[in-house]
């Protein structure tokens, strides 16, 4: 069997189990989400062998420090899995949901009621715990997934692909409602993007190269899970101590994921006051400073960072600097070199903070706040798919609500139009 | 200048636009739409004169009775554009609305809040209403709209789009607030599907090569108003006399539009019942049926249908007909032969119903009623800008709060994350 018709075979299966989803209770699925947690902790041996072939892969072909950190598995990042599968079991079924409903004048009674997507391909690059919180959030909204995760981290997929598969088929579901895709034939991505009649939605979740491959290539709806660059903006109001803290955590509590700080903007009347002793707390944990020249006349140890470097996610202890003449000029640049993800301004002004929310076009924006809460978890939402940096259905995380549309449902009695 | 300059720098201009109307009120905008509606009024000859010359060229070049018909202007349909850009400013502005706002346990206040899209390229054919409907809901709703009609409405296009930019100029908001692209070079909508950093959305309304060309093409977010295949599917609990209203309107009302029936399901039981009937009575008025094999045995005057037939949008008096096993081949029918657009069942059986409103994969499903309802005024969403074949983002009609996104503004006091 050739790729094409191998993958079309998968989506075609994939789309017939997401419609026969349409018939399984919530009390069910939960039950299943349970038993995929405890599958979790009852495997995690296996688990973590393999997680360590990808490891020893991963190391041998010298990837960075950043790298091998989202590729890594812990009894601990094993035990937040199972947790949050038990999460999702507690949160609200949205398939069902009935947005609103309205009756019209001549008596037809309009209901906007949520259901599943139908089936959704993710494609992503090393982090294995992707795959566990995939499958439950897909699971509990009903939808049928199809996963492509990165080769590094094809051991550590597998293994818990398995593992949470066994606990659907036990109960007699069609085990076609989870899926993934292992051939090492690159071209397998490209193959799946024109497979629209079958899948309803990709989400791509990666760097520039992936991204914009997908993005080229796709004849399916995408909902880009892209790079963060984040910025945190030092207004000239700011409470300079807490513009330490947040800008301190934002860059260094964990570096390589994408909420994390890459650009820090500081008002030109405070430069000189904040940057000296912030970039030496920084340099002293091994932060590499890149600023523009205005920085590196004020604080000692920093590069010339140029125009690259403020379009650059270094996921890394690496950070750029400007300083700006004024608030506009912080927004215009977000605007311009951010991704659109999360970013902060720190301030005591109400108009500054007001018109930072207003104009900057990103998914999250926050006043006096580290751009590390950009997560799904610590919005109360539960496991995440991922953060979209797009502005179309889902914008910032994406939960279980995000994983599901609307039909209209309308109730008639012999109703014509005039 | 070349097309790609020219169009790029449109573009870039609308999306400075649509920045600055982050700061118009609401009250500025629905005055600036009821100038707008008596515009369109006060130029109502101009406008009938112009779209003179196109039905002139239409009917010259021998175009259907359906297209010249969606292309006609008369004084009615010149008050009913300007009656919806009235309603327009009755609807609630649904930008700045609060979705929902939650604190988390550190104090962070979480606000989920309405924003415009930004810029939105719309490209459709022949209808002329369809320009002024869009410049009304994507103005109150925030958006820079740009415009690509069909050659076909050029002149009647022009002349609706130059009234209504004159009223957005009076009150010195930036007029690249609209935008019509109106070169005849046919490689502007590619060029155009590529200005992913400046356009946000593109919604193609037509055919299926259009949207076909649309899709393959596009590096912006796409939501398809593809056309519409309905099916209404009579039962063998229906109500017969019901459903001979029902089939009759959702055929004969207005044949040339999206949600018009295409296609007409029944049930083997009560085929022999109601086909004769039912297929004299769309006889009459000029309707040319196609049915199966069944139905050439049942009726009189049937030519046979083929699958291609059951994949058609005729757009015209032609319907075809197919007597199916039970209701859940009418189900895989719709799901298989459909664009996800309205279809109805016709029953007194309250099981079928639901099963009917569950299974079947469409933005509108009826029970009992006809598919001629599917349509932002009827809902009573004010004007639309078109109906969404798509799953994501918007299905089904498309109005003022599906021209928005969302964005989270989190108001911190410090908070970094541990």
């Amino acid at each position: 069997m050739n790729l094409r018709q191998e993958l079309t075979d998968i989506a075609k299966k994939a789309q017939e189990a997401s419609r026969s989803m349409l018939n399984v209770s919530s009390a069910k699925k939960n039950k299943i989400l349970k038993e995929m947690a405890l599958a979790l902790n009852s495997k995690r041996n296996l688990i973590l062998k393999a997680n360590k072939k990808d490891i020893a892969k991963a190391r041998a072909s010298g990837l960075s420090r950043a790298f091998i950190d989202r590729l890594t598995l812990t009894d601990k990042r094993i035990k937040e899995m199972s947790d949050s599968l038990v999460e999702i079991t507690k949160l609200k079924d949205p398939v069902g949901e009935v947005i609103k409903a309205w009756r019209i004048p001549n008596g037809l009674w309009i209901h906007k009621v949520r259901v599943p997507i139908g089936v959704i391909a993710i494609i992503y690059e090393s982090r294995p715990n992707v795959t566990s919180d995939c499958i439950g959030l897909c699971f509990k909204s009903g939808n049928s997934v199809i996963l492509r995760g990165g080769s590094e981290a094809l051991n550590s997929n597998l293994a818990i692909y398995q593992t949470l598969k066994d606990a659907i088929k036990k109960h007699r579901l069609s085990d076609s409602v989870v899926n993934i895709i292992t051939t090492a034939d690159r071209r397998a991505i490209d193959v799946l993007l024109k497979l629209n009649n079958y899948i309803d939605l990709v989400i791509p979740r990666g760097g520039e190269g992936l991204i914009n491959r997908v993005v080229k290539s796709s004849r399916i709806p995408v909902i880009k899970h892209y790079k963060g660059i984040c910025h945190v903006y030092v207004d000239e109001w700011a409470d300079l101590n807490m513009a330490e803290r947040v800008c301190f955590n934002a860059k260094v509590q964990r570096p390589g994921v994408c909420n994390a700080m890459e650009s820090m903007l500081v008002h030109k009347d405070v430069a000189a006051r904040f940057l000296p002793g912030m970039i030496k707390k920084f340099q002293k944990v091994g932060v590499e400073i890149r600023g523009c020249s205005t920085t590196q006349k004020i604080a000692k140890g920093v590069k010339k960072a140029n125009d690259k470097d403020y379009h650059t996610e270094y996921l890394d202890l690496i950070l750029s600097v400007k300083v700006v003449e004024d608030l506009a000029e912080a927004i215009r640049h977000i605007n311009y070199y951010g991704t659109h993800h999360s970013d902060a301004i720190v301030t005591e002004n109400y108009e500054s903070a007001l018109q930072f929310l207003r104009e900057v076009d990103s998914a999250c924006v926050y006043v006096n706040a580290s751009t590390r809460f950009t997560d799904g978890y610590q919005f109360g939402m539960g496991a995440e798919i991922g953060i979209s940096t797009d502005k179309l259905h889902a914008r910032g995380p994406m939960a279980l609500e995000e994983l599901t549309t609307y039909k209209y449902m309308v109730f008639g009695s012999g109703q014509i139009r005039e």
